[in-house]
């Protein structure tokens, strides 16, 4: 894994244990998955950052100097480059300070493809309603931790996670869309969940998505069933209940559209 | 600020851009008070973080190398120890993977008494409920940075948080006891907030406290209000409402045998 550190647009070396990023999770993240040096979903991801840095009111690095450096990082080869953006350093205490921010740049192998054919777990970790941080990709991700261990010891490699009120959310990396009477769902996030940028290019392809309040049933008995992420795009669930979907028409079209779009989610 | 980080029992020079605190949140902390070196309440602390690491699966080091170090780096002023357990480096993704945890250990000055007569901002941003969190001293604390922020905006030093359903949970860094009808009362955190270790020596202390949901209404009329935390102990809250409580003997009593019984809270 190599590395760069950011204390506002300059580079550093180390970073401080005073970080609110450790100290609270206090910041943001993005993870993008790169093809042949380059990110092609660069403006999509740094977008996101912006706006989440706004509602937490980070200040955010210059974006050609982090562009930049995250190319360097990089090598030909299909790789996670992954942003890491904190409120930067402070003294004890959460009252956030004024200050140059935290930006960190790492670069990882492109994780295997997932299990074929691909089981969900159903989480009992529940994803907590917060509104206010509703949507965000922000770094107070212990649920996710929670759930993810959770799929690991059921025997599963993924899950998904519903809120206290029993509304299925998201995968613990990744969000869920489903296709039953006709139209393809996918979850409300207004009160919670991450919006990924992945369903973000997937809402703006299907021309009927239905963004509504999915519930378990609805899951389990629909026609067709994926998960989608920037890192791995879409992933067919095969057993979203305990009976195999058959292969639908619309997701296999789906499929080849979002290839076709987005091509580098084809290299190996 | 003078810290040390250890990677499991063994002190380590720099903290990994891939610790799961910073990565994840993946970890709890504990805020002491010191006093001539010493550290009072040490007992009360590793037990809860125990418990938490307990509940995350987080490896614990062990307490005699890292009580030794904590009382290395005090001197004898008044003083406050910060220490913060995560679950150590691992590779991107969410899964927890068996390794040693990082444990890194920070002494900062004792910070000022809070403005008197205290005055509570009500927070907008909620404590979201989550079971399978609450009670633990964890690291994802953005909610409590907003709400600090956002008490800060309105001109306040502190405020108080309520759940989704305008259950009274917290202060933004302490937990809040209210007097009416002849008894103690402070809110049940099963869903949401910080189970403090004042609060646990407070409830130790009160013979006939009601632990149970609190209302904002409660609150505002209360006959007396405090706040307390492990680093200031008990603060009054003078205006819960628009008019001030006059020091009630329920809560100068309570200060009294407080004091006495931790005495170190009298330090300058």
């Amino acid at each position: 894994m190599s590395a760069l550190i950011f204390r506002g647009n300059d580079p550093i070396q180390a970073l401080s244990v005073q970080d609110r990023g450790l100290m609270y999770g206090d910041g943001l993240f993005e993870t993008l998955r790169a093809s042949g040096g380059e990110l092609p979903w660069w403006p999509a991801h740094w977008r996101r950052l912006k706006g989440g840095a706004e509602r937490l009111g980070l200040p955010l690095p210059d974006e050609g100097v982090i562009h930049a450096a995250a190319r360097e990082l990089l090598d030909v080869r299909p790789q996670v480059l992954k942003i890491i953006l904190t409120r930067g350093e402070s003294g004890r205490g959460y009252l956030p300070v004024a200050g140059p921010s935290t930006c960190i740049l790492s670069v990882h192998p492109l994780p295997p493809p997932m299990a074929e054919p691909l089981r969900l777990h159903w989480c009992t970790t529940p994803v907590a309603q917060q509104p206010v941080l509703a949507g965000m990709k922000h770094l107070n991700r212990l649920e996710n931790v929670l759930a993810r261990r959770e799929c690991a010891d059921a025997g599963f490699a993924e899950g998904l996670m519903c809120d206290g009120d029993g509304q299925v959310i998201c995968a613990t990396a990744g969000n869920v869309f489903l296709y039953f009477d006709g139209h393809w769902h996918t979850p409300d996030l207004a009160r919670c969940g991450i919006a990924g940028i992945a369903r973000e290019k997937l809402l703006a392809m299907l021309e009927d998505v239905r963004v509504a309040p999915v519930t378990r049933d609805q899951v389990e008995n629909a026609d067709a069933v994926f998960l989608c992420n920037a890192v791995r795009g879409i992933m067919e669930v095969r057993y979203p209940g305990s009976v195999p979907v058959i292969g639908h028409a619309a997701l296999a079209a789906l499929q080849q559209r979002f290839l076709a779009a987005h091509p580098f989610f084809a290299d190996e």
